[in-house]
């Protein structure tokens, strides 16, 4: 293990674990360790760019603190969160879409009745969402545990103001027809966190950092894989630039906009109103085949 | 941009940025990309492998410090900074060869006079060290610039210890005759910081995080490129599995014991003491081409 050069020294680090027990850590290591020298050979990187980059990383994992997670931002912005997504949530045809989870998702949402306010105060129009959760052969799916969070009209997600406050983001259940519904506000575009690294990089690449309007959903019916997903705003401008590359046509859904009146749910509205309605279908299928290559 | 898979995401990415003016860095983005996607696509990476992967890098960032670069910790341990260092510190035949720099270089060693203990407290056995500094047709390098660095007894580099102290660190110059010599104390072999992630990463693999004896020089000599580069102790038991695999064999040299007496400097020792002596060979060439591929 003495003097080794650009070629072999690939081959030198991976004999290092040659013999450990964890097979999958083996497999996943030799090919990272593969694939990065293989980049570093590839561009021939000089050392004031492995310096620049050394400086990047140290610089992204220096701005990440409870509320702030900027290695997923930067897995986003490079497709990897998206790439990961599509490998290990492919559903069947006929069944909704999975899109990437994003940095803002917490475990600790409030849990809400169906029909309730979950803005908490978040600024923005107000919105009624009504949605249904069904298996493929179009059965309703009762008591499904419902984690729904978004951005206000600013753009922010609850966890980027000071404080603990909890807005816009609750748990909710499924009713015996499969049905959740709920106020909350409009979901706005919004540009992801680019006041950090990941920001520098969105501008020396020449990217906007920009997300088209968006609700989260996270939806746990016993029995089911797990259904991470977004709802996208219809007409939105970003929907053919979003900066974390997670659009699905079959998730956008259209908000209608509404005169003061009598809502859905039977209650007086005084101001403008949105609606917007969504059905999720779920499959018990776990090892859906990967599309037909490239 | 939208209903992309995991095939065509790739192709995505780098399409966002096809426009940038800055030619090296679309160059670089575009390979970056392409190697971390096909490495998740290579090991069908899963999500909690992915969030385990951000959650080290987090960790690797977060223990960083003006004294700590977990970063370089983890580039040395993967063989990227020996890679780079390779492809970027090529020498002709006959002359010195370049290793890794390390983490542990400051830009604030203090200036030392031949002939002074540059040890400052440093503990360890006296060491007398003597080198030339010669041009690959043999003539010495006057005034030449001279960066060296170690390790105490303890392992322990001094930015390893509580204090601005500098200590076994110093800026020497070449005389006349291209010689440079000070005192210090043996160095010895230590194993790399790894009370932190990379120390679990390296426990993970069943790698130890030693590294064989060494002294650290950096040589700037007018007209000359930089080397960076080791002296390594011969007879170490860690020359044949250095933790970051930066040996060389033209790099390795006996330390030689003396009992008490008078030292080639013609200083009076009353304990035993060490001497070192070796000569460093420098080219003006720049474009030394690769080794003959694999």
């Amino acid at each position: 293990m003495k003097n080794l050069n650009e070629f072999n020294l690939t081959e030198a680090v991976t004999a290092l674990h040659r013999d450990i027990d964890n097979t999958r850590l083996k497999v996943v290591m030799d090919s990272l360790v593969k694939h990065l020298h293989d980049f570093a050979r590839d561009v021939s990187l000089t050392e004031s760019e492995w310096m620049a980059g050394i400086e990047f990383l140290t610089a992204v994992g220096q701005i990440c603190s409870p509320t702030r997670q900027e290695f997923i931002l930067l897995s986003d912005t490079l497709g990897l969160s998206m790439l990961v997504n599509a490998m290990n949530q492919r559903k069947p045809a006929g069944c909704t879409e999975s899109t990437v989870l994003g940095p803002f998702h917490t475990d600790d949402a409030p849990p809400a009745a169906n029909g309730e306010d979950i803005a908490a105060g978040a600024p923005g129009d107000p919105c009624f969402v009504r949605c249904t959760v069904r298996n493929d052969a179009g059965e309703p799916l009762k008591g499904a545990r419902v984690d729904v969070w978004q951005a206000d009209e600013a753009g922010n997600y609850d966890v980027q103001y000071a404080g603990d406050d909890r807005r816009a983001r609750a748990l909710l259940r499924t009713d015996d027809g499969g049905a959740f519904w709920f106020w909350s506000i409009v979901a706005n575009q919004y540009p992801i966190p680019h006041d950090g690294p990941v920001g520098k990089m969105l501008d020396a690449l020449g990217r906007h950092p920009w997300r088209p309007a968006h609700l989260h959903f996270m939806i746990d019916a016993e029995g089911y894989p797990r259904l991470t997903t977004h709802v996208f705003r219809n007409g939105d401008p970003y929907l053919d630039s979003d900066a974390v590359l997670a659009v699905r046509s079959s998730l956008i859904a259209d908000w209608v906009r509404h005169e003061p009146g009598q809502a859905p749910d039977g209650s007086r509205q005084d101001t403008p109103y949105y609606t917007l309605e969504y059905d999720f279908v779920l499959s018990r299928e776990r090892d859906v085949p990967a599309p037909a290559s490239h």
